[in-house]
């Protein structure tokens, strides 16, 4: 198993530098278990899928401090085959390959359940894709079915799914897609963007 | 045939609305070939799949003139089964989908061959995602392989392969990498992100 992201900032001020060191801080809890790479594109987070979406949380929270317009996005991916086996990301926690799609999103639901609110509101739109199957749309569905019921459900778009809300229960329903749907051992890619204080939110 | 891209601009800095709103006369040559439709998180372009990267360019270079730090990042995606066929989508010129992947990268590099520079440099960072399909890791190696020999190839990362150059040269590479790999006819995504002006470029 080989699970991470590649993430960027992009808050929407002139002292951005400022505000990306200042946030590093929120991953300090989450190091000892990821190895973490930067350069002038993006930050890569490989280590345990389940503390993915956490980090990620904190870290945009951290840099949205303040009312900025601050942008996260993130290149989410497991099960590559093209990347080696890397014990520091343990495979995802009691799944197995044969639980129905319905009963994954039960699970999903009851998962996010009662995610703790931080005081953030973002707007959020993901692509999901489960690469390497035959049956990729009914990944897609369901997941999707899954986050109409989330209660931080935004809007379907061309391409992608939008959801609204504080980013403790979005980040919370982010992880739950990103672990419960797509074969639990194979190749799934997120594309994920998190926008928080903008001034033509909807 | 559906295709087209969610995209997003990223200027940090305080003036980044009005930076935003200057560039979006960039897209007027064509409007006339595209839906496009705007909410806070992005801006949908519908239209023909060989117009989307000239129109992605023209739009991020407009944004980054006077060396404002710029991102953009688009999901692009084409054939999707989920969205409905749109006449303004027309298939993609000049491919069938029997054409041997080794003479598709040569297609590739001489259609990107001398693109017109456009005195702007960039970074760009792109992850494709060939969908439904049994071959897909063969079909990124592929894509992999044409990068290489580009002439604008970055590096490889983790989740991703990074380009560096002028926009002229970058965007007509993802263009190709977009047209050429995966089924003519099948699903198609990539997670891009451009970033220009950037004080920590390599």
């Amino acid at each position: 198993m080989f699970s991470g992201a590649q993430i960027s900032l992009y808050p929407m001020a002139d002292e951005f530098v400022r505000i990306i060191l200042g946030s590093l801080s929120a991953l300090d809890p989450y190091r000892e278990r990821f190895r973490i790479e930067t350069d002038d594109i993006s930050t890569l987070l490989v280590g345990p899928p389940e503390e993915l979406f956490p980090a990620m949380r904190d870290l945009h929270v951290a840099a949205s401090r303040n009312g900025v317009h601050c942008v996260l996005h993130a290149t989410v991916s497991r099960g590559c085959p093209g990347e080696p086996d890397d014990p520091i990301c343990t495979p995802i926690q009691g799944r197995t390959s044969d639980t129905p799609l319905a009963q994954r999103i039960t699970d999903a639901l009851k998962a996010a359940q009662g995610a703790e609110p931080t005081g953030q509101i973002v707007a959020a739109q993901l692509s999901l894709y489960p690469l390497g199957a035959g049956h990729h749309m009914d990944e897609i569905y369901g997941c999707i079915d899954f986050l109409k019921q989330s209660g931080v459900f935004g809007k379907s778009k061309n391409f992608c799914t939008t959801l609204r809300g504080d980013a403790g229960p979005v980040f919370a329903t982010l992880g739950e897609a990103f672990l419960r749907f797509g074969s639990p051992e194979g190749h799934l890619a997120l594309d994920l963007t998190v926008s928080a204080n903008s001034p033509t939110s909807a």
